[in-house]
């Protein structure tokens, strides 16, 4: 998958079905996130469109825990 | 609640305990959108926060469906 370096985050758009379908892939990402300990910032708009943007907040940049987390969605 | 005004859109934000809590409070806002057929930008940020926005963009601006659904969000 393609997760471009942007503003000093990893950023990727996704696009759905519908909302519905946007919506587990959602829960999947925040699943993921919540084992790691490490959040991404998600965006969902134009009803069926997901952004996700991660970086460390403490570090102002992408760190080793931004790609390990990039991985674990590529895997979802 | 207070809901602003902001560039064509109802835009309130939240402040959750933890990620976690801030995606049930999420998962409540889709199902109500499903139910509406109208669906908000949902941006989850900072691990514990939530932005919606409401705007109707097949007519450029915020409609009763968007004031609506806003309010259907204050009952959750």
């Amino acid at each position: 998958m393609a997760w471009r370096e942007d503003g000093g985050a990893l950023v990727q758009d996704y696009e759905f079905a519908d909302f519905a379908v946007a919506m587990v892939f959602v829960n999947k990402v925040a699943k993921v996130a919540e084992a790691m300990g490490h959040h991404p910032d998600i965006l969902i708009h134009g009803w069926n469109k997901v952004r996700l943007t991660l970086t460390t907040h403490s570090e102002g940049g992408v760190t080793d825990l931004d790609r390990r987390l990039a991985e674990a969605i590529d895997r979802l």
